[in-house]
């Protein structure tokens, strides 16, 4: 098995959109028993990571502790064309993940009880996401 | 190829714990000769990080580089019920590794010289934490 | 198909190098329709980032960015003997990605438009930096 397909993702400004059940249906359609799934988001100024998904407040400080590490402040940049919150989005990209595997066992993602996959958006306005995902096993 | 397994590592408070040899273990049970070897930490408040494993004071600095960045401070967090490690610990988690996959060449993994796999605790108390393995080739 | 290669990296003190054609080309040497390329760099000074590769000055401001917030300062560490550069090294490191896998659909690398794989260095004088790359499908 040596599948690839993508979903998109619709985000209305900063903070993280979990994606978990769309990840885990997208694999149920042609599952494998053991393997290796891959997502990958197509862009610099979002990113994926792995948080919990039983508080709200997790996600809510997550996305506070990186608006005050890397603040919006034009001075900080040479990079301010497209915006005050584009250089920062590009900086929390590269200190969060591009691409994310997660091991496939008895046919389903090896995720652990409380571990939720997210879209983490780092730009204002509204945007469409494309996660690329492939299944190898 | 295609097999799953899992390590469970006990950690006794913050820091790094070095588990290159129990992953090459379970690699050479019956390995292959080219292929991708993929760990996954099934928590989100430990991590995985590759580093220097020759002179210990690299992974001191990089613990109290963390503890200094992201500070057990309340007045910080909304999500404080779990402690006031709890919250820093998810945000160290999503700056550093939930997954980590290592090309296999020759029948080993391709780590450089210096380099060595760890399990990065977040918490103060001890914990029992589970890393999923998967190797393809 | 399952193979191994790698690149070997020149660089020039720290910043972002850009590789993605040279990766492009080793897949092209003998491509998959479908599947994934894993990219390891065997340093625990260098690492590797995806980012915008449509404006230079996007990787001086994060290049910029690491600087600030893991300063060179021998008194913030007690890994000190080989220079003032190679704790803070260590560090950026680890924020950022020792491995990627990008997975390959139709024969290419699943890139978006503006995204471009690089080598960040992390140390100030020239290295000569080597990056596993792994193919399977």
């Amino acid at each position: 098995m040596n599948r690839a397909g993508s979903l998109e993702v619709a985000t209305r400004g900063q903070g993280l959109y979990e994606i978990t059940d769309r990840v885990a249906r997208w694999l149920a359609d042609d599952p494998v028993q053991t393997g290796l799934l891959t997502m990958f988001i197509q862009h610099t100024s979002a990113s994926l990571s792995i948080q919990e998904n039983a508080d709200p407040d997790v996600v809510h400080d997550l996305n506070a502790f990186f608006s005050r590490i890397v603040p919006e402040d034009d001075r900080l940049y040479r990079h301010t064309i497209e915006g005050p919150d584009d250089m920062p989005a590009h900086i929390r990209s590269a200190l969060t993940l591009t691409q994310l595997s997660i091991p496939v066992v008895d046919g389903r993602m090896a995720l652990g009880t409380w571990q939720g996959i997210y879209v983490f958006e780092h730009r204002s306005a509204p945007h469409r996401r494309k996660v690329v995902l492939q299944l190898m096993g």
